[in-house]
């Protein structure tokens, strides 16, 4: 058996982090503070409960928490006992939840009171037990099995923090499904394992790290960072509910130095009324829509320092980062303000990034856009930081990884040095009288303007043009502009065709629990929901 | 196809460094500045040159060179091209020299002109052209087939930085074989890979890194520094011979912030006409045999930072370090040395070190000492930064891998706190009057003493207690001390059967090209040629 390779998995970041730091804060959770000693414990109690629960390898276990102690330890005590993590998304409504637990064949499903409450009613196919995590004080409501009686199944026998196949699922992430059934992402050990040496590499995770959970665990499982922060024996401050004033007081008293969440994160930092200048440095890693100039100016401002990545789910969250180039230093702020708000390049545990034409070769393959920064294609992705496929649903997986790739169904354009730029997801994009147009662009041009705080744009019913570009505006409270000199605004900076024809103002955008804009919302109000989209 | 992984490969970490930075500076070279662009396009054309040689996949390609531009391109352009990469120690003799050629059935030999002149008369089974590196002034002597001809033979199309296999040899490294024939260490593209990760995250490279090359490439890839640095792209420094006044020119005048070496650099530094307070950080990474308190408070003094490793040429070099607690800041200097100078924990990439009996269970699996700092063991070592194994030697392999983990043939003691600390070389071990001794112990009691520079003790033959031990010191220039002095010195810290009963004062000790002592050669004149000791 001579140089056996070891399976790559995070438990291994655990198993180190309790040997070599035990003593150190883990987690911080409300009033309880975890060490890594506790928290390997508590781990390993957990994953022997579950099997006492009558769990067997390969079974999911389903979670419906926020950002606590016992959603943290779930993402290695479930994986230790041989199981296959479900952390669904805290806003769903009731028919999701049972859909996403139903579809995944979970055997245990594990929540907050209050989110436990509203589905227990509800007939769920395959889920044998549910369980209440305790409040944050402690508590119980006493609507299913404690977490505490759930634990004490477990015992103390050490479990090798190991496993046999490191291609085996460790968790399943069920995509927001903005349309269609929610598809179940299945992510594997030594994915999340290079996942995370990434997140480390590219975040800048060390031993010094404290973290601040802006970003949901559900998400992504936390983009990896549940397992990066523990294997670099940083330390997770938990937060289950994204408040500006509870985020500062953490920022403060905690000593944060790193959080990871969408703009909206940002913007929510930067308007509060408790916002001020960082007393050490904070890095603040954001995916989704650029945060607008304006926002970046005034989280830069307080001494942020802003780390733009993207991916899906199915990239285990982020896979490329716009990574600083050596020569950005000197760049005018405008200038740079658009290198940061491009997607970049792929990380370093990832393969490179493509964008490609929607026509293939001959031989099937892919043809790359020309690398000009105008040419728009698909961007797609491959390797070790993509999912492995979609739980139980093989037809939808061939067809999201044609030609060998995985498509992300988002447009862009290659810049000659080689970093994409997003322009658009390909059922956002605007055709009007036959051209393109990216309401990335559109927005990103209104956001530049000083009164602008969010906007989104969508293509809206046109006689003339089929599609015309219409902008949904919030704006900067104290600050008022009109929908002309935003439209003189936009021209000044875009062709005029690209330019909205009206604006409206809201008080705010309606959004997913991961602060994304939902567009389809914003349509289906302006087409009505008989009128079919041309793009569907 | 859904859901492939990419293979591991250090091949990635050149092709994203290339796209990501193509005008960043990645290698000096005496005048020469090498860009990230201009390496990987000339690494593409060597590649490209060794097929047009005549060479196909699995082939081994042997390098004999200085730590130059060309010996950092066969890094990449020799498994780019499919083959693996031999890099010889340039101090070996030529019979050493032609041994490992024939042993690996290396077909290209390619060297530095002063390297390759005494070697070339000698007759090799296998190599079929000799290749001669230009001088740093990129003059050839005419010895053999100029290297500038060589690389002439390729051409620009670009070839995939990636591998099938993850687990396919990317290079056969030679032990400096103290006892018996050199054995060829197998390293994989994944444990290269893995290996360079942890190299990261444990040095702290990142992009703004610049290396001084004080170790060896040819010493395990530079403990896969090679492959490290460029995958953040920082730059590489190269440093043909470890002289002080040179590596303090270059300290200051490039920035160094990172080096790695055998404590005897630090020594060479710190000793140094030009030593100075430094302007800029700079980690020094160190392993063999942990220096002195002196040594340490002089490179301390002037502003290192000390990191202590722990490796072998089976382990890709580093493989445990000595990682800080967070409490050791506020030690007393005397207890923070004694922790700094523990062999310390598996890397984060690694897996586990361990320290276990000569009786194995019953089911042939190892069994651990105590973690008591007391009892005795062999370290032992296993996982993806373990070698595949030794090359064409499946007898040594397999002793070496004997009951699942790799035998290190060093003695040590496992810490309360999981903390390994190296006491010997198993056949270093001194016993006398059936107590074991270790030497290294012996040493660092001696080496506490301010006069004492450097210093080895073995054990020598006595007729009452079979061997007792014997100290060869190397004074710190300007001190005096006498050998009673020095034993008194070292009894009042350990046991007084320990201390050295005679003590010889050198100018300098024997050493390999890598720093290490050669104390085999003290022992043999101690003992004679012709004497067999008791522990072979």
């Amino acid at each position: 058996m001579p140089g056996l390779n070891t399976s790559l998995t995070p438990l291994r970041f655990l198993e180190r982090a309790a040997e070599v730091h035990p003593d150190k804060t883990a987690v911080v959770d409300g009033d309880r503070r975890i060490t890594y000693a506790e928290l390997a414990a508590h781990v390993t109690r957990l994953a022997h409960a579950l099997g006492a629960s009558g769990v067997e390898v390969g079974d999911r276990i389903a979670y419906l928490t926020s950002n606590s102690f016992e959603m943290l330890v779930a993402h290695f005590a479930v994986p230790l006992a041989g199981g296959v993590l479900v952390a669904i998304n805290t806003r769903l409504s009731v028919e999701e939840v049972t859909y996403i637990c139903d579809h995944s064949g979970a055997v245990l499903l594990v929540g907050d009171a209050a989110l436990l409450e509203p589905v227990r009613a509800a007939t769920f196919a395959t889920i044998r037990e549910f369980v209440e995590t305790p409040g944050v004080d402690g508590d119980y409501a006493g609507i299913a099995l404690p977490y505490a009686e759930l634990v004490a199944r477990g015992s103390d026998a050490p479990i090798p923090w190991s496993v046999d196949d490191e291609d085996a699922v460790i968790s399943i992430n069920y995509t927001s499904g903005t349309t269609g059934r929610p598809k179940g992402v299945m992510y594997t050990h030594r994915g999340a394992y290079l996942a995370s040496l990434g997140a480390i590499h590219h975040e800048g995770f060390d031993i010094e790290t404290r973290y601040l959970w802006t970003l949901p665990m559900f998400h992504c499982n936390g983009w990896c960072t549940t397992w990066a922060v523990t294997a670099v024996a940083g330390t997770h401050v938990c937060l289950r509910a994204v408040r500006d004033d509870v985020m500062w007081e953490l920022i403060d008293n905690e000593g944060i130095d790193h959080l990871n969440g969408a703009p909206t994160v940002l913007v929510t930092l930067a308007t509060s009324a408790r916002a001020h200048p960082l007393k050490r440095s904070l890095t603040a890693t954001t995916a989704g829509a650029p945060p607008s100039p304006t926002v970046i100016a005034a989280v830069r401002g307080l001494g942020f320092t802003l780390n733009h990545v993207y991916g899906l789910t199915e990239t285990y969250g982020p896979y490329s980062v716009c990574e600083p180039g050596t020569d950005w230093d000197t760049l005018p702020g405008d200038e740079l303000s658009r290198k940061l708000a491009r997607q970049g390049v792929g990380m370093l545990t990832a393969d490179r990034m493509r964008v490609v034409r929607t026509e293939r070769a001959a031989d099937g393959s892919l043809i790359d856009v020309q690398p000009d920064g105008v040419e728009m294609g698909e961007i797609v992705m491959r390797g070790n930081m993509v999912m492995k496929g979609y739980f139980n649903d093989p037809e939808r997986t061939a067809e999201a990884f044609a030609g060998g790739w995985f498509h992300s169904g988002d447009l862009g354009v290659m810049h000659p040095d080689g970093y994409v730029q997003l322009l658009d997801r390909a059922k956002d994009i605007i055709i009007s009288g036959g051209e393109n147009i990216s309401t990335v662009e559109v927005e990103q041009a209104l956001a530049s303007h000083p009164a602008v705080r969010e906007v989104a744009v969508i293509g809206v019913p046109d006689d003339k043009w089929g599609e015309r570009p219409k902008a949904f505006v919030v704006l900067v409270p104290g600050t008022t502009t009109t929908p002309d000199e935003l439209t003189t605004h936009t021209k000044a900076q875009i062709a005029s065709y690209k330019a909205p024809r009206s604006v409206e103002f809201l008080d705010e955008l309606p959004k997913t629990s991961t602060g994304k804009v939902r567009k389809k919302e914003l349509r289906d109000a302006e087409w009505g929901h008989a009128v079919v989209r041309i793009q569907g």
